[in-house]
Protein backbone atom coordinates (compact mmCIF):
# COMPACT_ATOMS: atom_id res chain seq x y z
CA UNK A 1 0.00 0.00 0.00
CA UNK A 2 1.21 3.70 -0.93
CA UNK A 3 1.67 6.13 1.94
CA UNK A 4 -1.24 7.98 0.60
CA UNK A 5 -3.01 5.16 1.44
CA UNK A 6 -1.85 4.81 5.31
CA UNK A 7 -2.45 8.42 5.55
CA UNK A 8 -6.04 8.29 4.85
CA UNK A 9 -5.76 5.36 6.85
CA UNK A 10 -4.84 7.86 9.94
CA UNK A 11 -7.63 10.21 9.40
CA UNK A 12 -10.34 7.78 9.74
CA UNK A 13 -8.63 6.25 12.45
CA UNK A 14 -8.49 10.31 13.90
CA UNK A 15 -12.34 10.12 12.87
CA UNK A 16 -13.18 6.68 14.93
CA UNK A 17 -11.43 7.76 17.99
CA UNK A 18 -13.24 11.11 18.30
CA UNK A 19 -16.48 9.66 17.68
CA UNK A 20 -15.35 7.24 20.30
CA UNK A 21 -14.19 9.09 23.11
CA UNK A 22 -17.36 12.08 22.62
CA UNK A 23 -19.53 9.60 22.92
CA UNK A 24 -17.85 7.93 26.08
CA UNK A 25 -17.49 11.04 27.46
CA UNK A 26 -21.03 12.26 26.74
CA UNK A 27 -20.57 16.24 27.16
CA UNK A 28 -16.42 16.85 25.52
CA UNK A 29 -16.40 17.89 22.01
CA UNK A 30 -13.25 17.59 20.03
CA UNK A 31 -12.33 21.37 18.47
CA UNK A 32 -10.72 20.97 14.38
CA UNK A 33 -7.95 23.05 13.62
CA UNK A 34 -6.21 22.26 10.41
CA UNK A 35 -2.68 23.17 9.83
CA UNK A 36 0.08 23.46 7.12
CA UNK A 37 3.45 23.15 7.27
CA UNK A 38 6.11 25.24 5.81
CA UNK A 39 7.91 22.97 4.41
CA UNK A 40 5.20 20.39 2.65
CA UNK A 41 2.14 18.92 4.76
CA UNK A 42 0.40 19.68 7.87
CA UNK A 43 -2.15 18.20 9.93
CA UNK A 44 -5.69 18.47 11.31
CA UNK A 45 -5.54 18.91 14.89
CA UNK A 46 -8.62 17.66 17.48
CA UNK A 47 -8.71 18.77 20.69
CA UNK A 48 -10.85 18.12 23.78
CA UNK A 49 -11.21 20.41 27.17
CA UNK A 50 -13.67 20.74 29.63
CA UNK A 51 -15.68 17.52 28.76
CA UNK A 52 -17.09 15.20 31.63
CA UNK A 53 -14.31 12.82 31.92
CA UNK A 54 -11.84 14.23 29.73
CA UNK A 55 -9.97 17.41 31.37
CA UNK A 56 -7.92 18.21 27.87
CA UNK A 57 -6.51 15.95 25.53
CA UNK A 58 -5.76 15.93 22.01
CA UNK A 59 -6.25 13.50 18.66
CA UNK A 60 -3.64 14.56 16.47
CA UNK A 61 -3.57 13.46 12.84
CA UNK A 62 -0.19 14.48 10.65
CA UNK A 63 1.30 14.21 7.16
CA UNK A 64 4.10 16.50 6.80
CA UNK A 65 7.17 16.01 3.63
CA UNK A 66 9.75 17.95 2.71
CA UNK A 67 13.69 17.53 2.90
CA UNK A 68 14.16 15.05 5.79
CA UNK A 69 16.49 17.75 8.58
CA UNK A 70 19.76 18.06 8.80
CA UNK A 71 19.48 16.42 12.88
CA UNK A 72 17.62 13.54 11.76
CA UNK A 73 19.99 12.77 8.63
CA UNK A 74 22.90 12.69 11.24
CA UNK A 75 20.94 10.62 13.80
CA UNK A 76 20.95 7.84 10.70
CA UNK A 77 24.17 8.34 9.76
CA UNK A 78 22.72 10.06 6.53
CA UNK A 79 25.40 12.07 4.65
CA UNK A 80 23.20 13.41 1.38
CA UNK A 81 19.79 15.07 1.45
CA UNK A 82 16.91 12.67 0.78
CA UNK A 83 12.95 13.50 1.33
CA UNK A 84 11.08 11.70 3.66
CA UNK A 85 7.21 11.49 4.63
CA UNK A 86 5.87 11.28 7.75
CA UNK A 87 2.24 10.41 8.90
CA UNK A 88 0.49 9.33 11.97
CA UNK A 89 -1.78 10.14 15.12
CA UNK A 90 -0.78 10.98 18.60
CA UNK A 91 -2.69 10.91 21.31
CA UNK A 92 -2.84 12.27 24.66
CA UNK A 93 -5.76 12.42 27.50
CA UNK A 94 -5.61 14.01 30.54
CA UNK A 95 -8.83 13.56 32.76
CA UNK A 96 -10.61 15.08 35.14
CA UNK A 97 -10.80 12.39 37.99
CA UNK A 98 -7.59 10.98 39.71
CA UNK A 99 -8.75 7.57 39.55
CA UNK A 100 -9.15 7.38 36.03
CA UNK A 101 -5.61 7.08 34.08
CA UNK A 102 -3.52 9.31 31.45
CA UNK A 103 -3.12 7.36 28.21
CA UNK A 104 -1.25 8.01 25.12
CA UNK A 105 -1.31 6.32 21.93
CA UNK A 106 0.90 7.39 18.79
CA UNK A 107 0.77 5.21 15.76
CA UNK A 108 3.36 6.50 12.65
CA UNK A 109 5.16 5.64 9.38
CA UNK A 110 7.80 6.77 7.91
CA UNK A 111 9.23 6.93 4.55
CA UNK A 112 12.73 8.27 2.81
CA UNK A 113 12.81 8.84 -1.06
CA UNK A 114 16.29 6.37 -0.79
CA UNK A 115 13.58 3.62 -0.38
CA UNK A 116 13.38 2.86 2.86
CA UNK A 117 10.54 3.12 5.52
CA UNK A 118 9.06 1.73 8.71
CA UNK A 119 5.99 1.81 11.18
CA UNK A 120 6.21 2.82 15.08
CA UNK A 121 3.88 3.41 17.90
CA UNK A 122 2.64 2.48 20.99
CA UNK A 123 0.28 3.06 24.02
CA UNK A 124 0.48 3.79 27.35
CA UNK A 125 -0.96 3.86 30.64
CA UNK A 126 -0.46 6.27 33.50
CA UNK A 127 -2.78 5.77 36.63
CA UNK A 128 -2.43 8.72 38.70
CA UNK A 129 -3.26 5.72 41.35
CA UNK A 130 -1.99 2.27 40.02
CA UNK A 131 -5.12 -0.33 40.03
CA UNK A 132 -3.58 -3.53 39.54
CA UNK A 133 -6.09 -5.35 38.21
CA UNK A 134 -6.56 -2.67 35.66
CA UNK A 135 -3.09 -2.37 34.88
CA UNK A 136 -3.32 -6.01 34.17
CA UNK A 137 -6.42 -6.25 32.42
CA UNK A 138 -4.38 -3.48 29.69
CA UNK A 139 -1.64 -5.42 29.33
CA UNK A 140 -3.85 -8.64 28.54
CA UNK A 141 -5.72 -6.12 26.02
CA UNK A 142 -2.20 -5.06 24.35
CA UNK A 143 -0.73 -8.90 24.62
CA UNK A 144 -3.82 -10.45 22.93
CA UNK A 145 -3.72 -7.60 20.48
CA UNK A 146 0.37 -8.15 19.61
CA UNK A 147 0.04 -12.06 19.65
CA UNK A 148 -2.34 -11.78 16.93
CA UNK A 149 0.47 -10.90 14.56
CA UNK A 150 3.82 -12.19 16.48
CA UNK A 151 3.82 -13.84 20.09
CA UNK A 152 7.41 -12.29 19.81
CA UNK A 153 6.04 -8.42 19.85
CA UNK A 154 4.58 -8.22 23.34
CA UNK A 155 7.25 -9.16 25.74
CA UNK A 156 9.56 -7.36 23.59
CA UNK A 157 7.47 -4.22 23.04
CA UNK A 158 6.47 -4.37 26.59
CA UNK A 159 10.13 -3.96 27.57
CA UNK A 160 10.89 -1.04 25.20
CA UNK A 161 8.24 0.76 26.87
CA UNK A 162 9.18 0.01 30.47
CA UNK A 163 12.64 1.55 28.62
CA UNK A 164 11.24 4.50 26.66
CA UNK A 165 8.72 5.71 29.39
CA UNK A 166 11.25 5.59 32.24
CA UNK A 167 11.66 9.19 34.47
CA UNK A 168 15.77 8.27 34.60
CA UNK A 169 15.87 11.81 37.18
CA UNK A 170 12.99 10.69 39.51
CA UNK A 171 13.94 7.11 38.47
CA UNK A 172 10.74 5.74 38.37
CA UNK A 173 8.70 4.95 35.21
CA UNK A 174 5.61 7.34 34.01
CA UNK A 175 3.03 4.82 34.84
CA UNK A 176 2.51 0.98 34.24
CA UNK A 177 3.84 1.19 30.42
CA UNK A 178 2.44 -0.63 27.94
CA UNK A 179 4.07 -1.42 24.69
CA UNK A 180 6.72 1.01 22.46
CA UNK A 181 7.90 -0.26 19.17
CA UNK A 182 9.82 2.04 16.35
CA UNK A 183 11.80 0.89 12.84
CA UNK A 184 9.81 -1.88 12.08
CA UNK A 185 11.00 -2.65 8.65
CA UNK A 186 9.98 -5.39 6.27
CA UNK A 187 11.94 -8.54 6.70
CA UNK A 188 12.12 -12.51 5.75
CA UNK A 189 8.96 -12.86 8.09
CA UNK A 190 6.83 -10.05 7.08
CA UNK A 191 5.85 -8.03 4.93
CA UNK A 192 4.53 -4.27 5.00
CA UNK A 193 1.15 -5.25 4.92
CA UNK A 194 2.00 -7.25 7.68
CA UNK A 195 3.28 -4.74 9.89
CA UNK A 196 0.33 -2.27 8.74
CA UNK A 197 -1.94 -4.76 10.26
CA UNK A 198 -0.71 -4.68 12.99
CA UNK A 199 -0.19 -1.09 13.85
CA UNK A 200 -3.71 -1.01 12.38
CA UNK A 201 -4.61 -3.56 15.54
CA UNK A 202 -2.63 -1.35 17.99
CA UNK A 203 -4.59 1.70 16.43
CA UNK A 204 -7.90 0.11 17.04
CA UNK A 205 -6.95 -1.24 20.56
CA UNK A 206 -7.08 2.74 21.52
CA UNK A 207 -10.93 3.49 21.36
CA UNK A 208 -11.87 0.02 23.12
CA UNK A 209 -9.46 0.40 25.77
CA UNK A 210 -10.11 4.19 27.27
CA UNK A 211 -13.77 3.64 26.97
CA UNK A 212 -13.57 0.62 28.94
CA UNK A 213 -11.61 3.06 31.64
CA UNK A 214 -14.21 5.98 31.26
CA UNK A 215 -16.99 3.22 31.64
CA UNK A 216 -15.42 1.88 34.59
CA UNK A 217 -14.12 4.74 36.91
CA UNK A 218 -16.80 7.81 35.96
CA UNK A 219 -19.04 7.28 38.44
CA UNK A 220 -15.79 6.95 41.18
CA UNK A 221 -15.63 9.38 43.53
CA UNK A 222 -12.71 11.09 44.72
CA UNK A 223 -11.06 12.69 47.85
CA UNK A 224 -8.70 16.28 47.63
CA UNK A 225 -6.14 14.35 48.85
CA UNK A 226 -6.23 12.18 45.88
CA UNK A 227 -6.84 15.45 42.87
CA UNK A 228 -3.35 16.96 45.03
CA UNK A 229 -1.65 13.41 44.43
CA UNK A 230 -2.93 13.75 40.51
CA UNK A 231 -1.61 17.24 39.91
CA UNK A 232 2.15 16.14 41.30
CA UNK A 233 1.58 13.07 39.08
CA UNK A 234 1.06 15.85 35.80
CA UNK A 235 4.01 17.17 37.20
CA UNK A 236 5.99 14.35 36.67
CA UNK A 237 4.36 13.75 32.99
CA UNK A 238 5.33 17.44 32.25
CA UNK A 239 8.82 16.31 33.00
CA UNK A 240 8.94 13.25 31.02
CA UNK A 241 7.68 14.84 28.11
CA UNK A 242 10.00 17.80 28.25
CA UNK A 243 13.04 16.21 30.00
CA UNK A 244 12.76 12.62 28.37
CA UNK A 245 10.57 11.87 25.50
CA UNK A 246 12.52 11.83 22.36
CA UNK A 247 9.82 12.88 19.88
CA UNK A 248 8.85 16.03 21.81
CA UNK A 249 12.31 16.90 21.64
CA UNK A 250 13.15 16.36 18.10
CA UNK A 251 9.90 18.66 17.61
CA UNK A 252 10.54 20.92 19.28
CA UNK A 253 14.22 21.22 17.92
CA UNK A 254 12.96 20.55 14.38
CA UNK A 255 10.71 23.88 14.64
CA UNK A 256 7.69 21.02 14.78
CA UNK A 257 4.05 22.81 15.36
CA UNK A 258 4.66 23.78 19.40
CA UNK A 259 0.91 24.03 19.86
CA UNK A 260 0.40 20.03 18.31
CA UNK A 261 3.34 18.89 20.12
CA UNK A 262 2.76 20.46 23.21
CA UNK A 263 -0.92 19.37 23.50
CA UNK A 264 0.33 16.23 25.80
CA UNK A 265 1.00 18.46 28.51
CA UNK A 266 -2.13 18.34 30.71
CA UNK A 267 -4.50 21.60 31.81
CA UNK A 268 -2.81 22.02 35.43
CA UNK A 269 0.16 20.45 37.32
CA UNK A 270 1.80 20.68 40.12
CA UNK A 271 4.85 20.52 42.12
CA UNK A 272 5.54 20.45 45.73
CA UNK A 273 9.60 20.53 46.71
CA UNK A 274 10.48 16.79 48.07
CA UNK A 275 6.77 15.49 48.49
CA UNK A 276 7.24 12.11 50.45
CA UNK A 277 4.32 9.58 50.58
CA UNK A 278 2.87 8.76 53.94
CA UNK A 279 3.93 5.12 55.28
CA UNK A 280 0.95 2.67 53.86
CA UNK A 281 -0.32 5.34 52.30
CA UNK A 282 -1.96 4.52 48.29
CA UNK A 283 0.15 7.36 47.12
CA UNK A 284 3.20 5.32 48.62
CA UNK A 285 1.92 2.25 47.03
CA UNK A 286 1.61 3.49 43.52
CA UNK A 287 5.10 4.60 44.01
CA UNK A 288 6.42 1.39 44.74
CA UNK A 289 4.54 0.39 41.46
CA UNK A 290 6.74 2.89 39.36
CA UNK A 291 9.05 0.26 38.44
CA UNK A 292 10.49 -1.39 35.19
CA UNK A 293 9.82 -5.14 34.82
CA UNK A 294 6.58 -5.86 36.58
CA UNK A 295 5.04 -8.62 34.62
CA UNK A 296 1.03 -7.82 34.52
CA UNK A 297 0.55 -10.37 32.37
CA UNK B 1 41.26 33.92 47.92
CA UNK B 2 40.53 30.11 47.84
CA UNK B 3 37.56 27.88 46.77
CA UNK B 4 36.26 27.17 50.26
CA UNK B 5 36.60 31.44 51.22
CA UNK B 6 34.66 31.58 47.86
CA UNK B 7 31.78 29.39 48.92
CA UNK B 8 31.70 30.55 52.48
CA UNK B 9 30.76 33.61 50.99
CA UNK B 10 27.93 32.17 49.41
CA UNK B 11 26.97 30.39 52.25
CA UNK B 12 26.77 33.96 53.95
CA UNK B 13 24.97 34.67 50.68
CA UNK B 14 21.97 32.95 50.97
CA UNK B 15 21.86 33.29 54.80
CA UNK B 16 21.44 37.30 54.27
CA UNK B 17 19.55 36.65 51.11
CA UNK B 18 16.69 34.16 53.00
CA UNK B 19 16.86 36.73 55.82
CA UNK B 20 15.91 39.64 53.67
CA UNK B 21 12.83 38.03 51.47
CA UNK B 22 11.59 36.67 55.45
CA UNK B 23 11.87 39.76 56.38
CA UNK B 24 9.78 41.33 53.43
CA UNK B 25 7.26 38.40 52.76
CA UNK B 26 6.26 38.76 56.21
CA UNK B 27 4.53 35.12 57.26
CA UNK B 28 6.85 32.69 54.55
CA UNK B 29 9.86 30.76 56.70
CA UNK B 30 12.59 29.19 54.52
CA UNK B 31 12.78 25.56 55.69
CA UNK B 32 16.42 24.33 55.88
CA UNK B 33 17.41 20.62 54.09
CA UNK B 34 20.84 19.55 54.02
CA UNK B 35 22.28 17.37 51.73
CA UNK B 36 25.30 15.08 50.79
CA UNK B 37 26.80 14.76 47.00
CA UNK B 38 27.95 10.61 46.85
CA UNK B 39 30.88 12.13 44.70
CA UNK B 40 31.70 14.77 46.86
CA UNK B 41 30.28 17.63 48.50
CA UNK B 42 26.57 18.36 48.75
CA UNK B 43 24.30 21.84 49.86
CA UNK B 44 21.63 23.50 52.01
CA UNK B 45 18.66 23.61 50.23
CA UNK B 46 16.47 26.43 51.73
CA UNK B 47 12.74 26.24 50.30
CA UNK B 48 10.03 29.01 50.80
CA UNK B 49 6.00 27.43 50.26
CA UNK B 50 2.85 29.05 51.40
CA UNK B 51 4.49 32.48 52.16
CA UNK B 52 2.52 36.04 51.58
CA UNK B 53 3.74 37.23 48.70
CA UNK B 54 5.96 34.30 47.55
CA UNK B 55 4.25 31.42 46.93
CA UNK B 56 6.92 28.89 46.12
CA UNK B 57 10.98 29.22 46.23
CA UNK B 58 14.20 28.28 46.83
CA UNK B 59 17.41 29.75 47.67
CA UNK B 60 20.04 26.91 47.26
CA UNK B 61 23.74 26.45 48.27
CA UNK B 62 26.05 23.83 47.05
CA UNK B 63 29.34 23.02 46.72
CA UNK B 64 30.08 19.82 45.45
CA UNK B 65 33.81 18.69 43.99
CA UNK B 66 35.03 15.03 42.38
CA UNK B 67 35.95 13.72 39.33
CA UNK B 68 34.49 16.06 36.49
CA UNK B 69 31.46 13.91 34.30
CA UNK B 70 32.63 12.32 31.26
CA UNK B 71 29.79 14.79 30.07
CA UNK B 72 31.32 17.95 30.69
CA UNK B 73 34.72 16.72 29.82
CA UNK B 74 33.59 15.91 26.58
CA UNK B 75 32.13 19.27 26.36
CA UNK B 76 35.12 20.98 26.71
CA UNK B 77 37.03 19.22 24.42
CA UNK B 78 39.54 17.03 27.79
CA UNK B 79 40.90 13.93 27.32
CA UNK B 80 41.94 12.90 30.39
CA UNK B 81 40.06 13.00 33.90
CA UNK B 82 40.66 16.05 36.16
CA UNK B 83 38.91 16.94 39.61
CA UNK B 84 36.42 19.76 39.92
CA UNK B 85 34.96 22.11 42.68
CA UNK B 86 31.55 23.88 41.84
CA UNK B 87 30.26 26.00 44.35
CA UNK B 88 27.20 28.61 44.39
CA UNK B 89 23.82 29.85 44.92
CA UNK B 90 20.58 29.68 43.03
CA UNK B 91 17.12 30.88 43.74
CA UNK B 92 13.95 30.81 42.17
CA UNK B 93 11.18 32.91 43.39
CA UNK B 94 7.24 32.11 42.07
CA UNK B 95 5.48 35.14 43.87
CA UNK B 96 1.86 34.61 45.03
CA UNK B 97 0.46 37.22 42.61
CA UNK B 98 0.39 37.85 39.06
CA UNK B 99 1.13 41.81 39.69
CA UNK B 100 4.50 40.19 41.11
CA UNK B 101 7.56 38.98 38.66
CA UNK B 102 9.36 35.62 38.94
CA UNK B 103 12.81 36.61 39.15
CA UNK B 104 15.98 33.82 39.03
CA UNK B 105 19.30 34.56 39.89
CA UNK B 106 22.37 32.75 40.08
CA UNK B 107 25.97 32.97 41.29
CA UNK B 108 28.87 30.39 40.58
CA UNK B 109 32.47 29.72 40.78
CA UNK B 110 34.42 26.59 39.42
CA UNK B 111 37.59 25.24 39.09
CA UNK B 112 39.33 22.51 38.01
CA UNK B 113 42.70 20.48 38.74
CA UNK B 114 44.17 21.53 35.90
CA UNK B 115 44.36 25.01 37.46
CA UNK B 116 41.52 26.54 35.62
CA UNK B 117 38.83 28.29 37.21
CA UNK B 118 35.72 31.39 36.36
CA UNK B 119 32.86 32.74 37.51
CA UNK B 120 29.52 32.61 36.22
CA UNK B 121 26.00 34.28 37.37
CA UNK B 122 23.39 36.31 36.41
CA UNK B 123 19.57 37.79 37.53
CA UNK B 124 16.46 37.49 35.05
CA UNK B 125 12.89 38.80 35.65
CA UNK B 126 9.73 37.07 34.49
CA UNK B 127 6.97 39.22 34.86
CA UNK B 128 3.30 37.61 34.26
CA UNK B 129 2.73 41.22 32.76
CA UNK B 130 5.37 43.72 31.86
CA UNK B 131 5.28 46.87 33.40
CA UNK B 132 8.02 48.75 31.19
CA UNK B 133 8.96 51.55 34.28
CA UNK B 134 9.53 47.98 36.18
CA UNK B 135 11.37 46.66 33.23
CA UNK B 136 13.44 49.81 33.02
CA UNK B 137 14.16 50.18 36.97
CA UNK B 138 15.96 46.76 37.28
CA UNK B 139 17.79 47.30 34.23
CA UNK B 140 19.41 50.14 35.15
CA UNK B 141 19.76 48.39 38.56
CA UNK B 142 21.82 45.89 36.58
CA UNK B 143 23.73 48.75 34.79
CA UNK B 144 25.03 50.33 37.59
CA UNK B 145 26.21 47.29 39.51
CA UNK B 146 27.86 45.78 36.38
CA UNK B 147 29.08 49.84 35.49
CA UNK B 148 30.78 49.75 38.86
CA UNK B 149 33.73 47.10 37.40
CA UNK B 150 33.41 47.38 33.77
CA UNK B 151 30.84 49.50 31.89
CA UNK B 152 31.48 46.52 28.86
CA UNK B 153 29.62 43.97 31.25
CA UNK B 154 25.87 45.30 30.83
CA UNK B 155 25.88 45.87 27.25
CA UNK B 156 27.59 42.17 27.09
CA UNK B 157 25.30 40.46 29.77
CA UNK B 158 22.81 42.02 28.82
CA UNK B 159 22.64 40.17 25.52
CA UNK B 160 23.86 36.87 26.31
CA UNK B 161 20.49 37.45 29.25
CA UNK B 162 18.35 37.61 25.73
CA UNK B 163 19.71 35.10 23.85
CA UNK B 164 19.97 32.19 26.74
CA UNK B 165 16.56 33.12 28.14
CA UNK B 166 14.99 32.34 25.03
CA UNK B 167 11.90 30.18 24.47
CA UNK B 168 12.97 29.34 20.74
CA UNK B 169 10.24 26.65 20.62
CA UNK B 170 7.60 29.74 21.40
CA UNK B 171 9.91 32.49 20.04
CA UNK B 172 9.50 34.77 23.01
CA UNK B 173 12.16 35.27 25.65
CA UNK B 174 11.24 33.97 28.95
CA UNK B 175 10.62 37.07 30.63
CA UNK B 176 12.18 40.76 30.22
CA UNK B 177 15.51 39.35 30.77
CA UNK B 178 18.71 40.75 32.75
CA UNK B 179 22.54 39.52 32.99
CA UNK B 180 23.57 36.25 32.07
CA UNK B 181 27.53 35.48 32.44
CA UNK B 182 29.77 32.40 32.60
CA UNK B 183 33.47 31.40 31.77
CA UNK B 184 34.52 34.59 33.28
CA UNK B 185 38.47 33.96 33.57
CA UNK B 186 41.40 36.39 35.23
CA UNK B 187 43.35 38.30 32.36
CA UNK B 188 45.15 41.42 31.83
CA UNK B 189 42.10 43.60 32.60
CA UNK B 190 41.06 41.87 36.09
CA UNK B 191 42.34 39.14 38.43
CA UNK B 192 40.50 36.97 40.75
CA UNK B 193 39.86 39.15 43.13
CA UNK B 194 38.18 41.93 40.53
CA UNK B 195 35.84 38.98 39.08
CA UNK B 196 35.32 37.87 42.55
CA UNK B 197 33.86 41.61 43.60
CA UNK B 198 31.62 41.53 40.57
CA UNK B 199 29.72 38.53 41.31
CA UNK B 200 29.37 39.43 45.07
CA UNK B 201 27.97 42.62 43.76
CA UNK B 202 25.35 40.64 41.70
CA UNK B 203 24.83 38.49 44.35
CA UNK B 204 24.25 41.77 46.71
CA UNK B 205 21.90 43.22 44.28
CA UNK B 206 19.43 40.43 44.30
CA UNK B 207 17.74 41.26 47.95
CA UNK B 208 17.52 44.75 46.68
CA UNK B 209 15.82 44.11 43.65
CA UNK B 210 13.53 41.66 44.48
CA UNK B 211 12.31 43.40 47.84
CA UNK B 212 11.77 46.44 46.15
CA UNK B 213 8.99 44.89 43.87
CA UNK B 214 7.84 42.78 46.87
CA UNK B 215 7.19 46.27 48.72
CA UNK B 216 5.61 47.90 45.51
CA UNK B 217 3.21 45.29 44.28
CA UNK B 218 2.09 43.49 47.82
CA UNK B 219 -1.09 45.47 47.92
CA UNK B 220 -2.08 45.28 44.37
CA UNK B 221 -4.95 43.55 43.26
CA UNK B 222 -5.75 41.56 40.89
CA UNK B 223 -8.56 39.78 38.48
CA UNK B 224 -9.48 36.08 37.73
CA UNK B 225 -8.39 36.42 34.45
CA UNK B 226 -5.22 37.84 35.77
CA UNK B 227 -4.20 34.88 37.53
CA UNK B 228 -5.31 32.32 34.90
CA UNK B 229 -3.19 33.99 32.54
CA UNK B 230 -0.18 33.99 35.37
CA UNK B 231 -0.82 30.40 35.69
CA UNK B 232 -0.23 29.92 31.53
CA UNK B 233 3.16 32.21 31.56
CA UNK B 234 4.37 29.41 34.38
CA UNK B 235 3.64 26.90 32.12
CA UNK B 236 6.29 29.14 30.00
CA UNK B 237 8.56 29.07 32.59
CA UNK B 238 8.40 24.85 32.53
CA UNK B 239 9.32 24.78 29.29
CA UNK B 240 12.58 26.78 29.47
CA UNK B 241 13.47 25.45 32.28
CA UNK B 242 12.64 21.63 30.82
CA UNK B 243 13.76 22.04 27.64
CA UNK B 244 15.96 24.88 27.11
CA UNK B 245 18.03 25.71 30.23
CA UNK B 246 20.98 24.51 30.43
CA UNK B 247 21.80 24.01 34.18
CA UNK B 248 18.63 22.11 34.50
CA UNK B 249 19.28 19.58 31.46
CA UNK B 250 23.10 19.03 32.65
CA UNK B 251 21.89 18.58 36.31
CA UNK B 252 19.57 15.72 35.41
CA UNK B 253 21.69 14.30 33.02
CA UNK B 254 24.42 13.82 35.25
CA UNK B 255 22.70 12.68 38.10
CA UNK B 256 21.81 15.86 39.84
CA UNK B 257 19.72 16.41 43.04
CA UNK B 258 16.36 16.45 41.35
CA UNK B 259 14.33 18.32 44.22
CA UNK B 260 17.19 21.03 44.24
CA UNK B 261 17.47 21.15 40.14
CA UNK B 262 13.76 21.35 40.21
CA UNK B 263 12.84 23.81 42.98
CA UNK B 264 12.66 26.17 40.04
CA UNK B 265 9.19 24.08 39.10
CA UNK B 266 6.35 27.02 40.03
CA UNK B 267 3.78 25.35 42.65
CA UNK B 268 0.65 25.37 40.10
CA UNK B 269 0.73 25.81 36.41
CA UNK B 270 -1.47 25.91 33.42
CA UNK B 271 -1.79 25.16 29.82
CA UNK B 272 -4.22 25.43 27.44
CA UNK B 273 -4.16 24.98 23.74
CA UNK B 274 -3.51 27.38 20.96
CA UNK B 275 -3.67 30.92 23.75
CA UNK B 276 -4.42 33.86 21.71
CA UNK B 277 -4.52 37.07 23.46
CA UNK B 278 -7.63 39.02 22.95
CA UNK B 279 -6.11 42.20 20.57
CA UNK B 280 -5.61 45.22 22.49
CA UNK B 281 -5.58 43.55 26.01
CA UNK B 282 -3.04 43.55 28.39
CA UNK B 283 -1.63 39.81 27.72
CA UNK B 284 -1.77 40.66 24.37
CA UNK B 285 1.32 43.57 25.44
CA UNK B 286 2.93 41.48 27.45
CA UNK B 287 3.36 39.01 24.55
CA UNK B 288 4.63 41.74 22.25
CA UNK B 289 7.10 42.47 25.23
CA UNK B 290 8.69 38.92 25.33
CA UNK B 291 11.13 40.11 22.56
CA UNK B 292 15.04 39.93 22.61
CA UNK B 293 16.82 43.45 21.78
CA UNK B 294 15.02 45.74 23.92
CA UNK B 295 16.60 48.37 25.22
CA UNK B 296 15.13 49.23 28.32
CA UNK B 297 17.75 51.23 29.99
Amino acid sequence: MTKEQISIYFQELQDNICKALEKADETGKFLEDNWQREGGGGGRSRVIQHGKIIEKGGVMFSAVWGDLHEKMLASMGLTEKVDFFATGVSIVLHPQSPRMPIIHMNVRYFEMSNGSFWFGGGIDLTPHYVVEEDAAWFHNYLKTACDRHDEAYYPKFKTWADDYFFNTHRNETRGVGGIFFDYQKTDETRNKEQLFDFVKEIGESFAPIYTHFMKKNKDLSFTENEKTFQMLRRGRYVEFNLVHDRGTKFGLETNGRTESILMSMPPVANWVYDYQAKEGSAEEKTLNLLKKGIEWV
